[in-house]
């Protein structure tokens, strides 16, 4: 947590009014989230996938899939609220959704962490940034419900290309499986449905265990 | 241009009504923006960075700085522009901005990577994606304007982090840079202003060259 900035050994030009340059510093800084490793296995090399690579997959993900949302949804909020969501990472690390012991603690390192990263930007974008994640964790919008479908269904593709991925975690089965992407059915009756064929068939084919 | 799609060699599953199977089929095939290395280092890793990376970076860069577009902008859609941008480099491979040679055939090559590409989803989104994508690369709208200003200030910005970076490839000079970047200074003043901070601050340093 008490990391120093990146552009602490090499500030940004000093002619840059104050305003900008806090930006310009914040810009920096997230590019740490392209070093958060999750745990899936990309589809198309052989390792993990980063927490960058996911946000940029799933706003892609809503341009695509939005005309399944149950709900009707704003396309661009919904598309910044995945943008922004794992923002907090950079300082808390990830927490993977079948961990059940970081899980207990993740919410605290969470808040922890908004406060720092969100507080190094201008008060008026620190309140917008900490608005859309409160907003996508709270799952209070149509646009966040279906923001946190997509960040479900998208590691069980991953899973599906890879013949197992997480689903290989010691502990998981099916239905476990089922529980942590319920937020998929809860938002698009059509990427519920998906998400079912792809675990049932995942089971049946032995690439996620049946019982535990 | 001939590889197979990702899902040639594990098909999902068949109950898949037959327009969101060719819709998540391409949110598979896309998997592979990540491998897409670019020549920009990392501020926060000694490697450089993928497509998927940037397109992230820029599309919480058009939150962030939308508010100094000289013209006005519609954040949502200048995101949707920037998530797409890249994505005919999963064919096409990337172009260095500094590259001369590639940029002689960049646009056959990319135009034949869009054909595929966004052939691969149902029509009415192949329509749109391959609008999104010509109006980047046309720069048609104040939108696109803003969303290619970003492209070119965000390895800016990793040049200066890395204290040189691309900067040092052979033949490249503050005014080779400068040219390249021009777009930045058309889309935003204060933008542009902050792009010449940091290349002449940059060219004081000796972190790219003042003459060829």
């Amino acid at each position: 947590m008490l990391t120093d900035l990146l552009t602490a050994s090499n500030p940004l030009p000093e002619e840059l009014d104050e305003r900008l340059a806090a930006q310009l510093a914040f810009v920096v800084e997230v590019d740490r989230l392209k070093t958060v490793l999750r745990q899936s296995p990309l589809a198309a090399a052989a390792r993990r996938e980063n927490d960058a690579e996911h946000s940029w997959h799933l706003a892609l993900m809503v341009i695509l899939l939005a005309e399944y949302a149950d709900e009707p949804i704003d396309v661009g909020h919904t598309m910044a609220l995945v943008v922004v969501h794992d923002l907090v990472e950079i300082y808390a690390g990830d927490t993977p959704l079948y961990d059940t012991v970081g899980a207990a603690t993740q919410e605290a390192r969470e808040r922890a962490a908004a406060d720092r990263l969100f507080g190094l930007l201008p008060a008026d974008q620190a309140t917008l940034l900490r608005g859309l994640w409160d907003e996508f964790e709270a799952k209070s919008t149509p646009e966040a419900r279906f923001a946190k479908a997509l960040d479900r269904l998208e590691p069980l593709l991953l899973n599906w290309m890879a013949r197992g991925g997480t689903w290989r975690t010691p502990g998981v089965t099916a239905a476990v499986s089922r529980a942590r992407t319920s937020a998929i059915a809860e938002a698009s009756r059509a990427l519920g449905a998906a998400a079912e064929a792809i675990i049932g068939e995942g089971e049946r084919r032995g690439w996620v265990a049946s019982e535990a």
